[in-house]
Parts: structure tokens; C-alpha cells; sequence
């Protein structure tokens, strides 16, 4: 048995049996060792954005690791940025990273690089091996690193050698770190903060907290104490609908952020650090809870944030059944008039099949889709957790790998959409159920937004790097390119029935919402 | 006068007018600074890979750095892997990158990452300010640094406050480091071994000395003492055609490479570091010179190996006008037949225009057009320097930025292309004078060749991750998608003449090579 060999039996005893590979010539023992090992799902990106942006929407969606296959520093680093929303979404993943040979290093050959180097800033942990035998024990490491509560970027490091050398054969998983427990000072002081602050009290809630039972024990608590519920304004996985608690989010918005927090006296914490400003503004605060507020941190978000909201729930005397539950309620379809966003998303709601999974990078028209859809059947909502865009294609990807019952619903700003468009064609190749609506603007509209803040109105010079217009993107040309088939909706009417239609079909489809 | 103004003036000042730009939020003072500071030409790229490659190809043929415009860690990470084949062909870069303010980072909102440490790997120099009266200063050590002998990769972070923050003005460019010079004693010890090893002896060039001068100093140094001049497998930019003194590449395939190497008793260095293997195997060494052959360095990749070629012909006595040149001759277009890679090469002969610049990431199919060129008339070849894929459409359009009088042409591998198509957006908006050829074979072929060599006949689950024709891409759409025209070509002759059109076309297009 060779290293490769002993690595992927060990990621299958480890319940990693999905690769979203992007291979090179440095990982094909990898590859072969993939090919004639029985068990392992290889699903190909184009482009290592995807695969990385895929890895995640699985372990969002499974809470599990799937593993990625990526070729040297580069191929790491075009990863990069998804892996760094992965890591701020706290998502377990694997990276498997080829490398040269370990004696090869030194010659500088041309695809060399600092490959640890790059994979420190996006990754919680970084491991490899100096020679075949200890490549298992390395991986079975990455394992249980990945699937730490809640989650971690666990990249490992494969030099060439290390795959084709003889090895013994798989390693076990070491025990998994279990979260630190809640501390019983921080309940005292979590209690005392809600019952100081009454109808004053912000109960900050985040990460997996944000699940059917986590939202109700929330929800109850607030029930019991006049506390408001609120989450970030983005977040891996957030569980709602019709018979889940509802929750509010942080605006995006720094004025509005600040306007809507400024009431609050006290703030508990849970699976959460304290809300700030997504960017910081000239004369603006970074803090965006009153100066005066220090909130008490019950759950961290490294966390067991739920199994904090169960002992307050206790601790204040808070039922679950006492929770407001929103009741199900679909609006009607739009029948006429213009696609503006609020109509698109009124259509969304009147579609959201049970069960579906929404992933949100709808950026600068994305206001109306959350209230619209709170009273639907049930369904998740993932969203870009670490600000980079181009993560929507790539998420969806993999939650309908992970998910395939389900369906996956992309609302998808045109400018972000261009960060990563390959993932339409792993869409196609796996016949995936997602249905893509692009929010086609042909502007980075939000900059636009942003320049006007700065106090300027965009000159010839500004307006070149803010429009996407001069030429439009064709996308059902970039959807067809790809094997996805694709529709065009320019009035609300168009796009409500484009949409019932995409969600009867299986497989992936798009649907170019020229926006008004 | 802000600090984002008293950049803008630094970089013009220092000679730096191009920017190549993918902003966020975050860069909106910097943008304000470029719409209203007339000078800087701003060219849009979707995604930041285009921008890194744009800027790697301007760089390439003007010899000066541009600037690039990215969003903090992930746009910098996305520029990353194309930021390593510019390290690696020596081009000067300037990246501008912003960043949260100095004082929102401790917050650690969701777009906050270890900047710095995403810089390091792909950059050779990384500075920034504390504050805004030192952006300024900080972008002219940026300058100085990009401009150093070869050229260097400059990142430059510009927090968000010390671009909106007051400055003083723009700063001067430092004085620019010199190379260092050649060493006598290196030059006695090449003497002596081109001396010792006559027709055994090789004289290995690269960097600039692969332009007209360089490579006529070489030619009639190797015409004097009997040696064999070869270039490295990938370079950064040759001069090459009629009157332009030929030059040998080292075969990439490693067992042709210590083949050809194998008679080579003694070798002397110009502006290059030793061959090695551009991957390791089992069984082969990573050196691909003779194993006793321990060449002397006559000048290294970072001094002017033109100036050292000019004193090594002095001291041999060798005459750049007995050199050996190329004279002007062009095969005959295919009249008809299949499209086989060597058809493709024919009709590139057949058609090159002088002065084209030829942008190769051709991988597999690409053993035709070196030798099928090279008596053409005088153009340049551009390569994929530091093996990673995906910089042939974003180099292409830094090159018709930087000569917009000449042709660009890419031979364009088609699963490499996937890695940044972007970049046909950015061909389209600046109506750039580029042909591209997508070598379409649908499939990851070198790979396919690498696992052979694995020892496996590929399986179900590894032609998963080499092939690319389920469902094949559709280049036509992909390129009307972005405004770009296309043709597709199926046999020899139809590709023939389609070439011979876009070369009279003004403005981009693309040509679909379905390979037989």
C-alpha cells in the first residue's frame, strides 16, 4: 500500500467519501488511489473556487467534512478566498494540497512556492508529512481538526513523495476536541444581564444556534424575559419557516445598524462575538452596539452555543412551547408589472418549495427576500459568511451533492457570479437540482452605492470600474457554454413562471432576471 | 490632499499609469482618487486573477510595473495564483490592496484576514503605512521595488483610513537598486569551461537575454567555442523569428529532457539557475544535467545576463555578427486535412503577422508551434512561467494594453482556459486586438498522459476528474456570453481561414479549434 492509498482509506474510515477535486500532475497516485479504491464521490471543479466553495456548501449542509483535491500553492490559493467564507462560516473541510516531492522542493522547480505558507491565513490547521508512512496519521489528524465543534479548515499537505512511497496503511481518527463546556460565572452574569436589561436586552445568537431548537430556546427566552432575538447580518446556515422560530438580523448597513441597536442596554452573546461594522466608514464607529454596552459573552463561537441556550432557558424559566412560532402563509405569485426586486422576491416566496435550500448572494437587491419568505414552508438559507464574493455557485454546488432530495435555489448578483461562473458547468456534469436566479444589474451596484457615500459622483474613470454594461453579460450564452439550460425574465410575470418551471425540472437550470 | 490622492500622484509620478482593478468597498477613497487625478488608465477585470495576469503581461512588454487594484486578503488571494507566474517571469507589479482601517481590524469583521500573510508567498516585497501621511512614501518604495532588475512583485496594503485619512502629498520614487554585477572570477571560470568543454558545453540562458541582443551575444559566443545555447522549458517573454539569433528550449517531458541534456560535460548559467525537472518521479532525478556536470553561474536570474553575455563574447573573442540568424520563411497555410495540433501550428506560421505577440498556454497540443515559427517574422512568445495554468487570457490582455498596435494571439488550452475566461469580458470592453485559439480537445490531456505514467489505466472515478466533455463546453456561447465573436473551426483549412480573418479584424475574437 502506498501513501495515497493509506490517506484515502483513511479518509473513508474517517466518513470523508466526497472529493471535490481539481487535480494536477503532483496528485495522481492521489488519483489513482481514488480511482481503485471503492467509495469516494469525485466531483470535478474547473476552477479550485469551486471546489472550495463546494467543500463548504456540503459541510454547511451535512456537518461533516468532504475533502478537496487542489495542485500546489496555486491551486491552493485560488481556493483561497472560499476557503476563507468557509472558515468564517466555521465549516468542516479537508483540504488534501499535492505538493512536489519532498526532495524536490530545493530546486525551485517552477511551480514551487511557500504551499504552508499559503495555506496558513484560511486554514485552522496545517499538516503534512516528511515521508509515506506518516501521511495517514497526518490525514486522520486533519479529520478530527476539521470536525472540531463546529467546524475547521484542516489543510494537508501531500508531497509527491509522500503518495507514491510505501506506507503502512490507514490511521485512525484521534479522539475529536470537544467544545469548551459554559462557564457557570458566564450563565450568572448572562441571567443577570437579561433580567437587568429587560425589553433592553439583545440576545445576539450565531453559528449552529441558528437551527429549529437553538432559534425556539431563544425565542422562548425572549418570550420570557422581553429580551429581542437578533443574528448577524450573514450566516452559514440559518433553519426558518413556517414552525421555526423567526429571527432578525444585524442591517447590513452601518446607519441602520446602529439605529436599530441603539436602544439596547445589555447584549448577551451566544456562539458569537459582539456585532461590528462590516466596513468601517470616515466618522463612523467600528462597534455598532451603544458605547456604553459591553455585552457578556455566554458562548463563544468555538461553542456549544445551543447547549448554552438550553441551561439559560433554564436558568430564566423559559418554556419552548412558549415560543412564537410563525404560522405558514405563502404571498400570491406576482402576476404583473415590473421585476424589481421586491417582486422577485415575492415570486421566490410563492415558489419556496418545503425543504429548500436558499443560498444568498444577492448583495446589493437581497433586502426583500428574507421577510418575504419567513412565513414559507420550511427551509435553510446559507450565506456569504467572510464578505468574498463568488462562493454562491460553488455553495450550491455542494449542498446538492450533499443534499440531493432537496432543492437549491441560488439567488445570484451578476457581478459576483463572475468571481466564479464555472460552477454551472459542475452543476451540469452532476445533474444537479439547483436553479440559479441571476440578479442581473450589470453593475456592481453596491459600489456604486459605496462611491456616493464617499461623497463623489462617479466620473468616466469611477464608472469604468463600477458598471458591468459596456458589454452586458450574455448569461444564457454562459449558462448554454456550460450545459445549463437557461431562460430570460424581464417582467415579474416572466420570472414568477420561469421560476415554477425550473423548480419541476431536474437538474440544474438559470433564469437571467433582468432587474428593472 | 487625502492619502489615497497622494498615492495616485505617486504612482503617476513614478511612471506607473496603468491600473488594473477589481475594488471593493473598502477601495472606494483609492477609486475616487483614480476617477478624479487624470492619468491612470483603469482597466476592469470580473475576477482578480485577470487583473494579476493583465498586470504580468503589461509588465512583461513594457518593462514597467502597472498597478493592480484588489479587495483585501481573498482579492489578493485571488490574484495569487497568477502573481506566481509573474514572480516567477520577474515581471514588476505594483498590487494595491486594500484593506479594513487600521483600527476596525481588532474587530475581526467577517472580510478581516492575515493580509500580510496572504502576500507573502507571491510577492517579493510587502509594505504599507500606519497612517495616511505615509501611503505615499510607502507606494514609491512599492515603485522602486517593482522596477529592481528584473522586475519584482510590490504589495503594497492600503488600510482604508490612511486612504481617506489628510496626507501631505505624493512622494519620490527612491533610487533603484542596481543589479549585481558579474563577478571576474565568474567570468574567468566560464571562459574556461565553455574552453573545457567545447561541443560538450552548454550555454543556458534566460530571462532578458532571451531578446534580439541577448540571444545574437549567445548565438556567436556558441558559434566561437562550439557550445549549444538552450533556454529554459517556460519563459517570460522571447524575442524570436527572422534575424532574431534561434534558441533551443529544454524539453518539459523529463525523460526527453535528460535525454537531450545527457552529452553536456560542463554548462555555464546566464540569468538563469540550473535545470531541474518541472516534477519529480519515481525513479527519475530532479536534476536533468548529467550528474557530474556542476554548472558556473556566470550571472544569476537576478542580474543583467545581456551585460554578462557582452563581456563573456569579449572574452571568448566572438563577433554578434557571425552569429547564425533565422531567415524569413513561412510554411504554406493547410489547404485541407484534419485539425491536428500540427495543422493548428502550420496555419499560425502560415499567417503570423510581424510584431505578434504570442501568448502560449497551449500544455499538450503545443509541440508544434515553437519550431514551426521560428522563421517567421520577428514577433514575441510569451509562456505560462510558473506552471500555473489560467494566465494565457489575462496575460493576452495586459499585452494588447501595453501594444495596442500589435497582434496578440493566444494558443489557449481549453481545461485552462476555464481557470480565468473572465478575461474574454475585459478583451471585449477595451476592445482589445486579440485572437484567441481555444485548443479544444475537451479534456484534461496532460493529465490523462501523467496518470498513464502513474502506472493506471484511468477508471471511472479518475476519468471523472480528467475529462472535460460531459457536457462539453460550447466556446461560442462562452465568448457571446462576453461579447467576444467566435468562430468554430473543424478542420485545417476552416481554422485556417478563420485565423487569416481575425487577424483583420479589429478588436477581440475568439476561434474554437476542435482538434482531431
Amino acid at each position: 500500500m502506498n501513501g495515497a492509498e493509506s490517506l484515502v482509506h483513511t479518509l473513508l474510515d474517517g466518513g470523508v467519501d466526497v472529493c471535490f477535486a481539481n487535480p494536477g500532475t503532483s496528485e495522481m497516485h492521489f488519483v489513482a488511489a481514488l480511482d481503485h479504491i471503492p467509495g469516494m464521490r469525485c466531483v470535478l471543479g474547473l476552477f479550485e473556487g469551486v471546489v472550495s466553495g463546494a467543500a463548504d456548501g456540503y459541510g454547511r449542509m451535512t456537518g461533516k467534512p468532504a475533502a478537496t483535491l487542489l495542485h500546489l500553492g496555486p491551486g491552493l490559493a485560488n481556493a483561497s478566498a472560499n476557503l476563507h467564507n468557509a472558515k468564517k462560516a466555521r465549516s468542516p473541510i479537508v483540504n488534501v494540497v499535492g505538493d512536489h516531492a519532498t526532495y524536490h522542493v530545493r530546486y525551485d522547480a517552477p511551480l514551487t512556492s511557500d504551499v504552508r505558507g499559503v495555506a496558513r491565513p484560511f486554514s485552522h490547521w496545517v499538516g503534512g508529512a516528511a515521508e509515506a508512512r506518516g501521511i495517514a496519521e497526518a490525514g486522520a489528524q486533519a479529520i478530527a481538526a476539521a470536525r472540531a465543534h463546529p467546524g475547521q479548515i484542516a489543510t494537508l499537505i501531500l508531497p509527491a513523495d509522500t503518495a507514491w512511497g510505501e506506507a503502512d496503511g490507514p490511521a485512525a481518527v484521534p479522539a475529536i476536541a470537544e467544545p469548551e463546556p459554559i462557564d457557570p460565572d458566564a450563565l450568572k452574569a448572562a441571567v443577570a444581564a437579561l433580567e437587568d436589561g429587560g425589553s433592553a436586552a439583545l440576545l445576539y445568537i450565531g453559528g449552529k444556534t441558528l437551527r429549529k431548537e437553538g432559534l425556539a430556546l431563544a425565542a422562548a427566552i425572549a418570550a420570557k424575559t422581553g429580551a429581542t432575538v437578533m443574528a448577524p447580518t450573514s450566516n452559514g446556515r440559518a433553519e426558518r419557516g413556517a414552525g421555526i422560530a423567526a429571527v432578525e438580523r444585524v442591517p447590513y448597513v452601518v446607519e441602520l445598524a446602529l439605529d436599530r441597536l441603539k436602544g439596547f442596554r445589555r447584549a448577551v452573546l451566544v456562539e458569537a462575538k459582539e456585532p461590528v461594522g462590516f466596513f468601517a466608514y470616515p466618522g463612523l464607529p467600528s462597534r455598532i452596539l451603544p458605547g456604553e454596552t459591553r455585552p457578556d459573552l455566554l458562548a463563544g463561537p468555538e461553542q456549544d452555543g445551543t447547549a448554552a441556550l438550553r441551561v439559560l432557558a433554564d436558568a430564566v424559566g423559559a418554556r419552548v412551547q412558549d415560543a412564537p412560532m410563525p404560522v405558514l402563509a405563502y404571498p400570491d405569485a406576482p402576476d404583473g408589472g415590473a421585476l424589481t426586486a421586491q417582486a422577485l422576491a415575492q415570486a421566490l416566496a410563492a415558489h419556496l418549495p418545503e425543504g429548500a435550500i436558499v443560498v444568498d448572494e444577492s448583495v446589493s437587491n437581497g433586502v426583500h427576500f428574507w421577510p418575504m419568505t419567513a412565513t414559507c414552508a420550511p427551509h435553510d438559507w446559507l450565506q456569504v459568511t467572510g464578505g468574498s464574493i463568488g462562493i454562491g455557485l460553488p455553495l450550491a454546488a455542494g449542498c446538492a451533492v450533499a443534499c440531493p432530495e432537496r432543492r437549491v435555489i441560488v439567488l445570484q448578483a451578476d457581478g459576483s457570479a463572475m468571481y466564479t461562473p464555472q460552477a454551472l458547468w459542475t452543476h451540469a456534469r452532476e445533474g444537479l437540482n439547483v436553479t440559479t436566479i441571476i440578479l442581473d444589474n450589470s453593475a456592481y451596484a453596491i459600489l456604486a452605492g459605496e462611491m456616493t457615500k464617499v461623497g463623489a459622483n462617479p466620473g468616466a474613470r469611477a464608472r469604468s470600474m463600477l458598471t458591468l454594461d459596456e458589454p452586458r453579460l450574455d448569461w444564457l450564452s454562459l449558462a448554454q457554454g456550460m450545459g445549463v439550460p437557461a431562460a430570460r425574465a424581464t417582467d415579474a410575470a416572466s420570472l414568477s413562471k420561469a421560476l415554477a418551471r425550473s423548480l419541476t425540472m431536474p437538474g440544474p437550470s438559470l433564469i437571467d432576471a433582468v432587474l428593472a
